[in-house]
This record gives structure tokens, sequence and C-alpha cells, in this order.
């Protein structure tokens, strides 16, 4: 029964990553497989459920090569009502039609892989093993090269949160240097990891 | 009548400034001082209410010389509900309870006055004309020193609004350098200010 469960997901995988293929570009394609990679080795790491971590992973930026325009009328299609900052952050927005798409087009409805997408630009405060594993395996998949992804990677080996805390950081120093709305969860989510 | 009422007026501020001096330390009325008279200036500038504009800013650190045990037990006599932000930062702490202080102990029950005190430290999203003056007088008054004054004193030549958001955003990344708690209205009112 495992075995066919295994067989099964791996079916699943698969034809998530083919569709997947056929929707991104290349570069963005490969960048989702290496994040799915990284969670997978993260949640045996840090003992999280290896295939949805793969599965959010694969799946984080799924709706990242819609345009804003796009993204904005997929908000409207699905009935989501967006914050003032998400529905003017093309950096934000596709985080959350990620997680509308991965439900209704790749038919996820793992609530924990559905957050881990939704979560994975912003995070929040209270996040799932998972949410943070897919969060800081993004920041550090092996091509990140920004300032920041090689610290995250250190502080990773000792621990998750501080690594989360330490890409959060980074993150709102980037976007107040580059005069770029920062969204009230990430604050949220840096006050409490800084707190605990 | 009108001469009367400003007669009074000027009673009332007199009685507040003397009970001031006695519970705030030499160095903090002094500063006080010098925030209503910014505030005051200010509000010529800008076209607000100058007799409001003094009253706030002398009183917006009434609270400031408490410890920060005796704001959170005044916190409790007031039945205020901190959040998790404002309980934990002495720096926000005393504007919330100097509103309280300065409606019950100095007897203001003009809002746009415990307004103005009650956001001088953190800011918030559409802040009056009132609480913008004690906020960026409490910034720019003439002896503060540290970094990013100056340059807020400059731009407030300009504009009120573009002042406001060159000191908050200089307050973040102070914040976030120190490793301090940012609470969520100062990052609210940033991105408003920043997107309009």
């Amino acid at each position: 029964m495992v075995a066919k469960r295994g067989v099964v997901w791996l079916r699943c995988i698969n034809d998530i990553k083919e569709k997947l293929k056929s929707v991104l570009s290349e570069e963005r394609f490969d960048h989702s497989l290496r994040v799915a990679d990284q969670s997978v080795i993260l949640a045996r790491r840090f003992g999280a459920d290896a295939r949805k971590a793969e599965t959010a992973g694969v799946l984080h930026d799924c709706a990242r090569d819609l345009s804003f325009g796009e993204a904005l009328n997929e908000a409207n299609n699905f009935g989501i009502i967006l914050d003032n900052v998400t529905k003017n952050s093309p950096g934000i927005i596709h985080a959350v039609i990620g997680e509308a798409l991965a439900r209704f087009e790749y038919n996820i409805n793992d609530h924990d892989i559905l957050d881990a997408i939704r979560y994975h630009t912003t995070g929040r405060k209270g996040m799932s093993m998972l949410e943070k594993i897919v969060f800081i395996a993004d920041y550090t998949e092996p091509s990140r090269d920004f300032q920041g992804a090689a610290g995250a990677r250190d502080i990773l080996e000792q621990s998750l949160d501080r690594a989360v805390l330490y890409a959060m950081e980074n993150t709102i120093a980037y976007l107040l240097e580059k005069r770029m709305l920062i969204h009230l969860d990430t604050i949220d989510a840096r006050n409490h990891y800084l707190a605990h």
C-alpha cells in the first residue's frame, strides 16, 4: 500500500513538473527544481515531510511568469481581495496567485503545501516548518548569489529559525534601500523571530 | 470673548508646563519645550492650529520618564491592551501611556491633541496634520543631532509628508540595524507615504 502510494505520488509530482515546464520560462523552471531539491534536503534535515517539501518547492513560483496585469486579473477571477501592498508588488502577488493556481490548476488540497506557497515571499508570524523550509530554500538555493544568500546558508547549518530571520532582515533592508513596499507580514514575522 | 479665551488657554498651557516641570527630568522638560516651540512654528507654516500644536508638543513625552515597569502598570491601570511590539518597547509604550496621562491627568479631551501624542513615535497611516507636525517636531527640534535629523530639517523646508517619510525610513533602518522591534504602524505609514 505504501509502495502504491509512492508510485501515485511519483506520477503526481512528475505531472506537476511537466505542466510547470510548459508554462514557466526555462530559467524559472530550473530555479523551481533547485528550490524543490533544496526543500527536500532541508525537510530531511529538520524533520519535515519530504514529499510535501518537494511539491511546495517545485510549485512555489507557479504564477511567477504571469505579467502583473495577468496576476491582478487572476486575483479578480479567484475572488481574492488583495491588501494594499500585495496589489502593488509583483514580487508578492505571485505567491498569492500561486497558491490559488496550485489549488485549482494543480489540484493541491494539502494546506501545509498551499501555505508554504502562499508565504514563501513575505513569510508570516508563526510559520510552519514547511513554510520556513520553502521560504529559506528559495533564498538559498545554489544559484542564489545576491548579498545575503551565502550568510543565510551558513546560519542554516545551525538554525532554521535564525536563517529565516536573517533572510527577512536582509530583505527588509533591501526593500527599504530600494524604496519598495514592505509587507506587514514580513515585519510581524521578523519581530516574532527576533523575540523568540 | 476671543481675548478671554486666549487668557484661559494661556493659563491652561502654563499650568500644564508647571506640572510637567515637576514630573520630568530637566533635560526632558527642556526637550518638551523645544518640541512645543517647533510644533508651533510648523503649525503656522503648514496651517494647523498653533495652540493645539503647542499643547501636543509640550505633552508628547509626559510619560517618558516612567520606568518600563511603571509604564506597564499604568497600561494595566488604564485598561489599555498593548500589542506585542508596544509592550516590549520602552520607546513606544510612553506614547500610549502619554495619551492616557494627557487625558486623565492633564484634562485634555481634544482628540487631535491626544492622537498627536499617541502617534508621535510610531506614526501611522493617514496621520492628521497635527500628528505629522508633532512627529517631525520631535525628530527635528534644534538639539537633535542624530543621523537623519539634519536631512529631515532640509526636506521639511519643502514638504511635511516627505520629511515624515524620511524620518520613518531612517527610524526603520536604525531599528533594523540595532535589532529592535519595529511597530507595524510605522511600516504601514511608510508604505502609505511612499506610495502617495
